[in-house]
């Protein structure tokens, strides 16, 4: 599988790869163990300070790790993961190594502790910015501290779950630039 | 501009449309006034009961109308609509009337006062289900009560934003129904 060498890219814009609702991959570390998850959930909540809020339900065996590390990397995967995704969605880091089991590659994040896959093109340091109302809906706001990117590709193609086994994936891009009022776009 | 005829469809399965992620078109009404506005960034979050999580940046003039009605409709366009989409989230509520200028149809609702959008392909009827977050991040949680699908075209073409002028396209559609566990569809 291919990996990604990836640059800085500002937190600020990291709307540009989360806001069109791809699938993600969550990982994770808690006492010395790494998880990875499937999560489709999520939203684009503020520009800067740079937060993401996504729901991971109780029962992942990730949300207790997440919720005490208070830490994760939010990795976006394109279509060449197309299995893995849907493996690492349909088994529990209770009875496997993700990592080890679907031959992905940790390496070390720069502000977080829970590692960047590198087969993903983009990966997103996350630390939970507030946890007001992970009891309540299971919603987690995190703040993003660094994202790594990829140069290439520009467009890359993600997956979009839409629920019962199917996934869309990215299309075309249409640019409308001219018809934004500047503070707008 | 094409109107689609729409049917119920079970709310508790809106993630079909919503999760992949297509920029939306808002339909409010407040005080005998209706208004619309383009909006990316939301999340499913629950699905019985069917609930949304939405940011509404606090200087829309949509923001006091469904703070204060309490209601909204989530209409989602096509690509059809590229045109109208772009211009209702380039300009206000305050200074034109949304559905006489871009000659958008308003129809009525069941459950709620602020009217569907016959252009759009699904009309999501919300409630304002807890209002907790709207102080601290503008973001609505709104509960789904009443679904309208229109039942073709069964993938429909939606935008997808990113930021700085630019949509994708929703593209090819993938099924992996097989790979998965029954309880993880």
């Amino acid at each position: 599988m291919r990996r990604y060498e990836k640059r800085d890219f500002p937190v600020e814009q990291i709307r540009r790869f989360m806001e069109p609702g791809p699938i993600v991959l969550v990982s994770s570390l808690y006492r010395g163990k790494t998880n990875i998850m499937t999560m489709g959930w999520h939203t684009v909540m503020e520009f800067s300070p740079s937060l993401i809020g996504c729901v991971i339900a109780s029962g992942n065996h990730s949300f207790d790790m997440i919720r005490r590390s208070a830490e994760c990397v939010i990795n976006i995967p394109t279509t060449a993961l197309m299995k893995e995704v849907t493996g690492i969605g349909n088994s529990s880091g209770r009875d496997i190594d993700k990592f080890q089991f679907f031959n992905l590659t940790a390496s070390k994040a720069r502000h977080v502790k829970a590692p960047l896959i590198d087969e993903c093109f983009a990966s997103l340091e996350c630390r939970l910015f507030d946890r007001c109302m992970v009891r309540k809906y299971n919603f987690f706001i995190l703040e993003v501290v660094q994202a790594h990117v990829a140069n290439s590709p520009k467009h890359p193609e993600t997956l979009h779950y839409t629920g019962d086994g199917v996934f869309m994936v990215s299309g075309k891009v249409i640019s409308r630039r001219r018809q934004f009022k500047p503070e707008m776009l």
